[in-house]
């Protein structure tokens, strides 16, 4: 049977659920017990390109920032330390501006954060003009 | 090959910043040169709930399958295996269909896969009626 119709099918399912119930079938559960901590791990790219979809990866780093900051970003600490006091707002953290002079030039570069932070799921993507503003403004977290 | 070529650009894009920086213009360069591969790095999570926006994450691992498997994942190289032999394809891992009778309960379990799968981007979520289900058809990659 296919399970495809989900949430659509959720009486018929609670309806079926009392049969085989009724039925003595063996309830599931969980193999592994929950954490004790909501996970935050996600992987973070630079991509040349304006499209999150299109762009071709560079790089890709991963960054985990519980139970302790790991992964293979250079600088875990730091990064989990940006994201923590901006509360895992990633738009927050590119939008610092400093008196940097860089070219005015459209060689986009695609910054991408996906994962899971705090527990929620998370999918950020940023399009930076070119890689002297990214530098600027992309702090530790997507400095590698 | 076309990182390859690639690679080969980027003396190119270093001759180029050295003339723009003679322009007196501050040229950013890649802070690190790009890789060989295209890169393939995974945060997957399993939760609870029907809705992979708010399912509330209850496990997540990392799995990295370029240039090795790895990751904290429990079995990276039987997940890569499997992810590469899919093509990358998430949806054609869990529609396998195996003889085990499972409890038609709804007890919705989200499972995601966000990140970078051969440099680009992947963003998959799927939802099981239960966990017996789940473990059933997920195979290798969402086992942990």
């Amino acid at each position: 049977m296919r399970y495809a119709i989900k949430g659509l099918g959720l009486s018929a399912a609670l309806a079926a659920a009392c049969l085989a119930g009724a039925a003595g079938t063996a309830t599931a559960a969980p193999a592994h017990p929950e954490g004790l901590y909501a996970p935050s791990a996600l992987v973070l790219t630079v991509g040349k390109g304006d499209d999150p979809a299109t762009a071709t990866v560079e790089r890709a780093v991963v960054l985990r920032c519980s139970p302790a900051p790991g992964g293979d970003h250079p600088a875990p600490e730091r990064a989990c330390a940006e994201l923590r006091s901006a509360g895992g707002d990633f738009a927050s953290l590119v939008e610092a501006e400093s008196d940097r002079v860089c070219p005015m030039v459209w060689e986009p570069v695609t910054v991408t954060a996906d994962g899971t932070w705090d527990g929620r799921r998370v999918s950020y993507a940023h399009t930076f003009p070119n890689a002297c503003v990214m530098a600027d403004r992309a702090g530790a977290v997507f400095s590698f």
